[in-house]
């Protein structure tokens, strides 16, 4: 059986908690690895149903060299067509997407136009929509409203927005071990303050 | 590029509607394919936000015959986690299997377990939850809550559910050109009956 990626794994506590928002751990571990891990955290406490999307793909070709065994020869990457991540916190639609960035600028070409027109889509429906955005050399992940990136997308005089910007109207979610990213935190704080 | 799946297109109207619950135009024609373009119709006229899971693969090697293209020579089938659909509809998210009959008979062996607990987990988390299911021979298409499946699944002593049971319980989806197949109508009974 193939390893299966959304498999729940007994995480070992550290005897030591050495967590800090300024510690270096981040540096050349994914983002998107960092996400899972959250996710499958939040999945097995029963405080949400998010999941990372199968990356698309074109399948043009299977051979079957043993008998149950399908193994695919030939297969393309397709453009997504919307976000990466989606599930249900507290009742609501989650959507949202995740990048990297290595220097202090987030240029708009990392995102396509139509997961912009997805997520200002998600909004207008009433679900939650936003992006995480890792800084990686600053070891600092944001998460910032999906409104204020479709709405720099497409009247922004410039194609990017920069560190001071996402600082400034975006998030920063905490580092630790368990969950490693808490993004629902900053969710709880954003989306639900009138709630509590 | 490659010829992206979920692209809107533009559905011709037929002139003369000979549109019937009894015809035997779904026959040979596939659930599936039926859900994407209703969820396309659905999409294109801003009233929910719904897609198919891509296919999830493990891709094991990929070659690169020409610059910026990437093909993928080694890839297998995994186990899906969830289910093949999610999405947001009038607020609300919105989390279904749908599954193909060709006899009188839906055998659970035609469901993954973790399918079962992830729609149990949709419900328990404020989501709608249900399973789409075609007859294929009697072209009769049914949506049954999740919490009716997952009874079943975990306490009834058969390990099928017959049509009987789902006509009973479930609720028939008219069929139609466009939107082909109006779940959409059948949710907004069942889960919106009391908003309206």
């Amino acid at each position: 059986m193939i390893n299966y990626p959304n498999k729940k794994k007994n995480y070992k506590v550290p005897t030591l908690s050495t967590s800090s928002k300024h510690n270096t751990r981040h540096r050349g571990i994914s983002l998107e690895e960092d996400i899972n891990v959250s996710n499958q955290y939040y999945l097995s406490h029963d405080q949400a149903v998010i999941y990372k999307k199968p990356t698309p793909v074109q399948i043009v070709k299977v051979d079957y060299p043993a008998r149950n065994k399908a193994k695919i020869v030939e297969a393309y990457y397709k453009v997504p067509s919307t976000t990466d991540y989606n599930g249900l916190y507290r009742g609501k639609y989650i959507d949202f997407e995740a990048k990297e960035c290595k220097t202090k600028r987030f240029p708009f070409i990392n995102i396509h136009e139509h997961q912009i027109n997805h997520l200002d889509a998600i909004q207008r429906h009433g679900g939650i929509a936003f992006i995480i955005i890792a800084f990686t050399t600053l070891n600092e992940v944001y998460l910032i409203d999906a409104s204020y990136i479709v709405e720099a997308y497409r009247f922004s005089s410039v194609k990017h927005l920069d560190y001071e910007d996402i600082k400034k109207h975006g998030h920063l979610i905490r580092q630790g071990y368990i969950p490693r990213l808490e993004y629902l935190k900053v969710v709880d704080e954003i989306y639900f303050k009138e709630a509590e």
